[in-house]
């Protein structure tokens, strides 16, 4: 182990968290907020800074990374962050609970946007901007933005912690000039942030909401770009007005898109773009599910009380699923009282997740299809065993090690699934009731199968908002501390992707070589 | 194709269901039924013997099969098997449509048990066994069967047709003098089942009734051997006296288990039997399920109104295990009013059901080893890229196919079962109430998310009984066609192990080589 490197990237991260909360502590002087507001800030700030600088000073004899040490530190630096993350939580006493700090700000780096907040309305302002900021933090990766800043030119080492950090099955022919496309393409996250900003900004104001435009813009647009989705009003989106609500559903879809997109655009190459096989599955399965959803709501499969008009219908299965599909989790309605058919056609796309390459969590759909391939070979074979596999993905030959690793990153995320549900059978919340209010009314919900089940996949696909009592108006709460610190490892094993997590915590990676 | 050979085999198969059929007709007379319970199996076995007859005559230029026509037969000849044994309970009338039939007998041919019955005090005894023989038959396998008996000497195409039915993730050494083995195996079945019958037979008969003890013995047995599960009294096993329960549990346990281990111990390597890492994990499983499901049942992990003595949950906790882990359905008591412990305990043995090689259904736990030990190696292999993984699994050398082949498996897995879960959500039953009555008094459920998942799980791990509306005192009677046939076809690839039936619906099978 290179402690010596290690300490300094760690050191360099924990400087830029200082610099990013002088964001929520701006946002606190400007609204005038409480000494102990900004010091809530100002303390963690300082704590990290004299680490950050401390870190600094042992100079490492070996200037690279192996392997192991870049995913290793990956996972470190996320839960390092969370740790410090969730102190001016505590301090400003919106959150007084460490590990409920920990859980909301986990949940808002690894862009998942579950939340143990029952009162939005009781938060300070700074808080909210702490939350919904961490999203967009999250959304392209932390070490991500700290590896394009180091000056030293080893892109040897910064390739294993790009790959350890980026969403899906493997790093394209992009990143070989690692440093200028992550810049070029947090560049253009940066420049669809903007642009949702300012076409928010078009709206008329929310009504009771009158000044607070730019504030509810920024917020919003955190979320949508990391695909996180923490709500600051009560009721998430639900009194965003359709204006609002159909143009984040848009933003949500483009932000669900892999960014390499983006930079092939901008350099020319559409026909490319249109060819993607994952952006044809993506755009087919969001027409589907959302179609499902709709004919759930028009009560075309089970009776379903209409309280939908047509539009309102299409609206909410259109932003539903666009939120829940690329795992931002920001609801317009209470989709915990539709009927089953579109409860489980958001069930399913928030296990497929959106495009690889993007902010969103779950499998990753170049995952699903490189899978479906994989099966269609295995199958060949058995048909045939003189077949010869020559299976194209995204135009470049499909290895069979690609394959491979996509089935076990799938097998592993099944396990981790089963595991998590059963741990979180332990908790004495099962069986126990909760009053929901939704836009819907008021209505008692018992936690059952459905809620955990609901909600470790909610965590592990980082999407957020569960079903049944962890439902989009309900909240994380309920769950005891253990039940808390499963899903709070759910979430990060959702966001690195499992492998770094698991490499962090195997004795062997402490071990010499 | 060798559309002539597999015409000989199928008539095979399609004669031997004739011959099986003689069985209940036996029951039949025996009981003194009406001429009409007589027909429904006169009528069936003269189709059946007609058809098997026919299709001896064309002779075969090629006397093997290819491995894909191996694999399309094997699935075609449970369909066949299912379509002919349903003809008698649509002619006696005990289940008068069609497609229930068909889901009936199909779940007992796959061992599943799950049953369309609302009313088994109004099935006929002959109706009764021949659902419960249909389990003794499907567990060891139908092709399996017939093989054995097929004089050629067709080593080559005969075992594409064990691999195609055998249960687990690859066919051991044991088979490579497949047909003595074989015939050992079957001997060894027959000789537990006939164990398991004289041991139940000791048992005091169940109040009511006296007169069936014999009858009961027989029935059940063909439920523990075959890891079927169908009850054939009101309550499944709830009547039965501890004793019997006690027994039942242990065989099932021992039903579980790969027979050639029993091999094994017969030619005296029992050592070989105890370092099995299979034989291990299995009565670990075993052991810890029981004992959180009998934490549960003790109020440990959330509140549980305490109305079991400490032997009653023992005794439920060891029975429903051992009943859910081998994928039987046999169930003692209303499971479904368990704390979330207990139920999430016997959800997770649901999936990794008993051992390869044995009666049981569910991923099999050999595949959960090897899974386990892939996921390691990868990991290793990420800390250090030069390691040179060198597992073993049952003392030789893990390769890298067969790995892959299980993550593969797996994968295949989660993906029919998220498919079918989404097929299940058009149905209108969703959200409707129904009234259960159980042991523990009438009470009304809804039917939900974790009906349809628990559906799908108990289908496609040939389970049987499911939680909630489809729980051990409901039936499946409630799902429509559609539904129905999703179910058939679940726990066909439950049974088969997904591949024969995907490659029999695939066109490429029917195309020439």
């Amino acid at each position: 182990m290179n402690y010596k490197k290690l300490g300094n990237i760690l050191g360099k991260i924990m400087l830029l968290e200082a610099v990013l909360m002088l964001a929520p502590l701006a946002v606190s002087f400007i609204y005038k907020e409480s000494v102990i507001h900004n010091l809530a800030f100002i303390i963690p700030i300082a704590i990290l800074s004299a680490f950050g600088f401390a870190l600094q000073i042992p100079k490492a004899r070996r200037n690279t990374l192996y392997q192991k040490e870049g995913f290793a530190l990956t996972a470190l630096v996320w839960i390092i962050m969370t740790l410090f993350g969730a102190i001016p939580f505590v301090i400003n006493g919106d959150i007084p609970n460490y590990v409920n700090a920990c859980f909301e700000i986990m949940s808002g780096f690894t862009t998942t946007g579950a939340s143990i907040i029952t009162d939005i309305t009781a938060m300070s302002r700074s808080t909210l901007f702490w939350r919904s900021f961490s999203h967009w933090i999250g959304g392209m990766g932390i070490l991500v933005f700290v590896l394009i800043f180091i000056p030293e030119s080893d892109d040897g080492s910064s390739m294993h912690l790009l790959r350890a950090e980026s969403p899906g099955p493997q790093v394209g022919k992009i990143v070989s000039k690692m440093k200028v496309t992550t810049r070029i393409l947090y560049l253009i996250y940066l420049g669809m942030t903007l642009l949702e900003i300012v076409i928010l900004m078009l709206d008329k104001p929310i009504p009771g909401y009158e000044n607070e435009k730019l504030f509810f813009s920024l917020l919003a647009t955190f979320g949508c770009a990391g695909t996180g989705g923490f709500g600051f009003i009560p009721g998430s989106m639900e009194a965003f007005n359709p204006f609002s609500q159909y143009v984040m559903a848009v933003f949500l879809i483009f932000f669900g898109c892999n960014f390499s997109l983006y930079y092939l655009l901008l350099i020319g190459k559409a026909k490319a773009v249109f060819k993607s096989e994952e952006v044809r599955s993506y755009f087919l399965i969001v027409a589907s599910a959302v179609g499902f959803v709709f004919l759930g709501l028009m009560g075309k499969f089970g009776a379903f009380p209409q309280e939908y008009t047509t539009e309102e219908a299409f609206r909410h299965s259109l932003f539903q699923v666009s939120s829940l599909m690329t795992t931002a989790g920001f609801t317009t309605t209470d989709y915990n009282l539709w009927p089953m058919l579109s409860k489980t056609a958001l069930i399913v796309v928030m296990f497929t997740g959106a495009m690889a390459g993007s902010t969103s969590g779950g499998i990753k759909l170049s995952r699903i299809v490189i899978a479906v391939k994989g099966a269609y070979i295995n199958i060949r074979k058995l048909i045939n065993p003189r077949y010869v596999p020559k299976s194209k993905f995204e135009g470049k030959t499909l290895e069979m090690q690609t394959i491979n690793d996509v089935f076990s990153f799938i097998t592993l995320y099944s396990f981790i699934f089963v595991i998590s549900l059963f741990l979180l059978s332990f908790d004495s919340v099962n069986g126990q009731t909760i009053t929901v209010t939704s836009d819907a009314g008021a209505y008692e919900v018992t936690h059952g199968f459905f809620s955990n089940f609901s909600s470790v996949l909610a965590c592990l696909s980082n999407v957020g908002p569960a079903f049944e009592a962890v439902g989009p108006y309900a909240s994380y709460v309920h769950y005891n501390v253990f039940s808390k610190i499963i899903l709070i490892l759910t979430m990060l094993l959702g966001r690195l992707e499992i492998l770094p997590v698991l490499i962090l915590f195997s004795k062997r990676t402490w071990k010499k070589l």
